[in-house]
């Protein structure tokens, strides 16, 4: 069989997330849907990780076993002729037969955008978080606090309930801060995130801008491994999935 | 009466447009029934000029007459309260009573966003006008045909039918063509503007942009007033409302 790595950009605000759901529309199912259309296969896709209801991505990445003899770069075109506005296939090709979306993924890029303004905006309400902290929040302090998650560390206190990983130890590499007119937009890098886990972060970051969590007090916070002492989850229509490296 | 002055931002991709329509939601009926809401009046709203359905605003200008005593500033916040999320008070206050928002207005300031990639972006699939030109769009020609358009014109070939407009002068002031990753960015400013001429304007540097118009028959396709050696109408939900001057 053939193994097909697709990478996929999708609006989440209409599905209850990546993973297939006895109710409510999915990601992981419009996908498997187009391809028994395409196929006629019963494909079932693995996805580099879920995303909740409401992120977004413009770099998932999934791979699916098929006996389809499609060439591998007209899989996208087929799959898009099928797949609902809101999912859009940006590559296909075919891979080593080694190859799984999830467990050959070394790292991740994901990004955060907040609108921090006194109203909200109708053209962001599903793209961004609106905060209305205005010139109360402290970019300088967010990326001081943001260092100190930079390196490896036991992240236990920043994953939500339900999740059933046990090695807790993601190593970050990289968090950019850059704000722009009204808008902020932070950029993490890492080998893996929890669950919710950059959701916390950004949570957290946001604690950290309005002086409610001192730069200083991060590292005992990570430490503590005490979901209580971090900030609180920031919504999921400010979250993309940006890329998968692998 | 007190002459109160709105901003208003929306998203016009659930609307049949601005102005008021028997069947359709419109921009226009939503801010009546918000008034209607709060002062219990029956508030006629103008606006600074109709938008198309999907035709998206930031900086909409209207105004209506009233004798509610509520405070100019809290307008703003009395209607978002009551208003759907797809359409927001910016700014509210109260004018002279001489000022009218369409009447009043000394010019607009219009952006289009175009998406120049192989395969569409579901994130932006109501906010930009995918096109699949990719290399071969050329920005440098794009911005010699859009220099013909400065100054005053009779812009007759540049606007749709279905106008009642007998003037059709208007003179541009700027028009900024700027490119970012796979997005275009045209940005238009004039002292008014006929009905869908930024489109048509915007399908014309398309036009130019792959080689199909050259800058040097731009003059005589503006002096021929001849909509049909002018560019096609690009679609509505590119179009952006930044601005009203007055």
């Amino acid at each position: 069989m053939r193994n097909i790595k697709l990478t996929i950009e999708y609006d989440g605000t209409n599905y209850s997330g990546w993973q297939i759901q006895e109710n409510g529309p999915s990601i992981q199912a419009e996908l498997e849907k187009a391809l028994l259309l395409i196929t006629k296969e019963n494909c079932k896709v693995a996805g580099s990780g879920r995303t909740d209801a409401g992120v977004h991505a413009r770099g998932q990445v999934a791979s699916f076993m098929t006996n389809s003899r499609i060439p591998e770069d007209r899989f996208a075109y087929a799959m898009n002729s099928v797949l609902p506005q809101d999912i859009v296939i940006k590559d296909s090709r075919e891979v080593d037969s080694g190859f799984h979306a999830r467990y050959s993924a070394v790292g991740k890029k994901y990004s955060y955008i907040l609108l921090n303004s006194r109203f909200p905006s109708p053209l962001l309400r599903h793209y961004a978080y609106h905060i209305t902290y205005c010139e109360k929040l402290d970019i300088e302090s967010m990326r001081q606090a943001a260092a100190c998650f930079i390196g490896p560390h036991d992240f236990y206190g920043f994953m939500s309930a339900g999740s059933k990983v046990t090695d807790t130890v993601r190593t970050i590499y990289d968090i950019q801060i850059a704000k722009e007119a009204d808008q902020v937009k932070l950029v993490f890098r890492g080998n893996g995130f929890l669950y919710n886990m950059v959701r916390i972060m950004t949570g957290t970051l946001l604690d950290a801008g309005i002086g409610k969590i001192q730069a200083a007090a991060m590292p005992g916070i990570i430490a503590s491994k005490d979901r209580r002492r971090a900030g609180s989850t920031a919504p999921a229509h400010g979250l993309y999935l940006d890329e998968v490296y692998y």
